[in-house]
């Protein structure tokens, strides 16, 4: 035990006297090998992948460290499909719309969309799934899922917390929630998934719309969380798809944006000002200060 | 004309008393619509496209505005796949990996990579694309592509330049060059593309081959530029869809380092320490500064 | 109490049916007035700051709101010149130097580099902020510095966990400690700081030093984070101010490797590769998959 | 001469078989060498920097290796102050804002801004530099400054292009150019800058308002850009001081809207929502394309 804690410094060392191996095993790494006129992905040779695997297998791949089977590929892609783009009322995309007036490359307008895709823009996912594990292991342990969503609801609301990935401030009904649900019950339906994932998403939503007058559909968030779960993906890579896909719709609208011209875009078109609440004006206090 | 110059600051105003449809007009976008139980992307309902296209025709489709037939779709998705990952040793990846040990989201990581694909280390394909439509250019004005390939390389050499997309300095032939190639040279005699793209490349390789020990093959660059001016995009989207392309590798090489749990991971292993080529040690000058 | 969550969408509506006034409402700020002609920052005319408050004054108006009296000017100055550069070993300073070398604008690589100063690479004098908060409260509430800062190390051993802002994993006395502790010691002597946080500091260090063979003195963080306490940041505006500090030395650095022309920097140099720990080279399973 | 071409790849080997010392010198700088209980910059031990120097002059010993003149560091803070901050109708300031609304770190909303202040938004400081040296050198070959500026206002009209630094479509007369302008020449008068910059700015400043109605005054791109080269500074770095500049108004703005609690806010208040010049809502052609 120790209570000497890192500072905003470098890595620890990895041994007193390194060598040339401890400087490349400094950078190894189990996703690829390249070496001169080779590149292995995973193992496999990238000319035997490519026009064989699809961009969504390829993902797959690059992630898990193996292939998918059919099934798994597909739904992998209608997840990523579906989660492309939401216009310029979400913050990545009007943020990279304005990046790209600004005189910098796509990928920096692209770079500045992704970045904004945090804990609460684009996180709702990652934690969405991590409910949903929660509730697989207490089915793991016994409980009937209505059961354990209904506790689990109960105690967020004693809480006063929001449960990630249902209700949408905007849709009353997320037009994305049903063709995603569809498709991950067929492949639980046929063996291609395990399911679980499925069985305590609909609970949840069961137990959130009880006593209540309107249901509170699972949102975007909620339906791929049960995909990428049902998939077997941590937490963490729910996010990371996220990216991946809201990574086309930035391009899209920073494409549309450059491709326009505009300069230096603003979010106010002028002549409007943004309000002032601030001190009113005032001079400096008399008195040289340097 | 006018000389007044745009300073580091907003862009010009729609109008001297606006609305509030300016306001709405100022976001205007024909990429998607979106509204209370309404996401159109290009037009479509995103439940018609959820299961329907896949990642790769979903790209197309925000990008170009309407879906590609089945042979570009397959056609855009190969050289997507082909351009995922190159290693740590490039800096995107190596500074996505860095970006994960310290502390940031996942997305805040991927944003970081993608922002180093500028210019020099993202904008080759991009490049490429300029010089082919150049060739294309010419031949549509009579000249023979073997003919107008010797008179670009002889020009670019007369001025010290280099040729985007030909050679590497790192495989003597680049692996994916050949496998794209087989496919766009199919999708070209099927009638699926122009070949233009195709033609003029080819011819670049040719004339940069002429007179020389060895030849200097296409790399990734050449091979996608290629592929995405057959498909017709404009040259700037180039860099987009790498963007894309690489940020799976980004994201998986993220993903090993967060999950293998380093912390302020630095470039050298410890302890090691970065060279020091600058002032010898000193001392501030006599005489209080403040 | 609702259970209706946020998606990862934009955010929530003023009024049913806005106004002009709601748009320029929905951007407004307290920190600065931009019309015609005008500049107020914090209220004050921008040209009456001009070459009569410090950058470091003018810092501090900027994130509080009014001028800082000439003490803390100082106090605040002494912080930021403290913390700019940690050397290419710190993976802010590495990923921005391999930025510049991609082809972007300075900006972005000093964005890179910014963007890597995240919860651990960055974050540590916040939290060490938010430690030392909790060790006035307790002094406040009656208890003796050094018993509140024991009973806090107990805890933080019984949980195994590190006290953020003391120990260095490179620097066994880090050369940032002593003249920052001088300087904030004589500024709580003068009253021009009231004391606590200071006081706190040194009970920590005191509380962690006992009964160990060496002691564990403050790192930059913890140095920081008492002069940041002293002058009354919020614990937020730790990370903000070293983010400001340490761009000094991420600009520099990336300036440097801008100036020598690197083009595409990895981490390591050529011919050393990344190490391999990945799949065995395998052939993809036959049978077509498209 | 060569027409191998880089790649979107790594960079050069330094030798065949490297050394640990290469490894090292990989990494080497001239701007810091931090070793266990030691951090020099520039040479100078940082604890004899703390106290001792603003952090203006820190800012041109870490860019400029050497400490400047007390007249010099003055100049330099008064164009640090200068240019904080243009309000939210600015995109890297809005962007910012957006940023830290979405569950990402103070850090991450900072780069998000600075990543904006690209070519068009942040460069035109730059830019003006440049066609300054133009012009300083035309009057070193024997033209009067005058002449030389009428000549480049003419070159510039014939060919449709800005002079940047020169104008502003916001403010009529940039309130920050007199109290720079008089610094600066205060500065020359005094010999303390060579005054040659100064001259040609304001030769350029006349040009531009011979045969005019109004005058084009510099704005705050041409004034910092007077005095950066008054003060040495390459061209470059102009982009690099503004950066550092900007970045505190980025960072009150971006702390702003964090500290009020908004979440996921777009550029409008609901319900407006972003108008629509898209493709008519339609459906998905008939056919299985899976």
């Amino acid at each position: 035990m120790t209570t000497r804690t890192p500072a905003t410094e470098p890595a620890p060392a990895p041994a007193a006297s390194p060598s040339l191996d401890d400087v490349t095993g400094w950078w190894s790494t189990a996703v690829s090998r390249i070496r001169p006129g080779e590149i292995l992905l995973r193992g496999y040779p990238v000319q035997q992948l490519i026009g064989q695997v699809s961009f969504a297998e390829q993902i797959w791949l690059m992630l898990r460290g193996d292939l998918p089977t059919a099934a798994q590929g597909r739904l992998l892609e209608a997840a990523l499909v579906a989660a492309v783009d939401h216009g310029p009322q979400a913050p990545s995309i009007a943020a990279a719309r304005m990046a790209a007036t600004c005189g910098t490359g796509l990928n920096n307008a692209v770079a500045t969309g992704v970045n904004l895709l945090g804990d609460v823009h684009g996180g709702a996912g990652q934690q969405c799934m991590e409910v949903l594990a929660r509730l697989e292991e207490a089915v793991a342990d016994g409980a009937g899922p209505d059961e354990a969503a209904t506790h689990l609801v109960r105690e967020y609301r004693a809480a006063r917390r929001h449960i990630p990935g249902f209700g949408h401030r905007f849709h009353p009904r997320d037009p994305r929630r049903d063709p995603l649900l569809t498709l991950v019950g067929q492949a639980a339906a046929d063996g291609d998934t395990p399911g679980g994932a499925l069985r305590a998403g609909l609970a949840l939503e069961r137990a959130l719309a009880a006593g209540r007058p309107r249901p509170v559909p699972m949102n975007i968030d909620g339906a791929t969380a049960i995909v990428y779960r049902e998939l077997g993906f941590p937490p963490e890579l729910g996010r990371g798809l996220f990216v991946l896909s809201r990574s086309v719709g930035i391009l899209a609208h920073a494409w549309e944006e450059k491709a326009a011209g505009a300069r230096i875009k603003g979010p106010l078109p002028r002549p409007l000002l943004p309000g002032y609440e601030g001190a009113a004006p005032r001079d400096l206090p008399p008195g040289e200060r340097r």
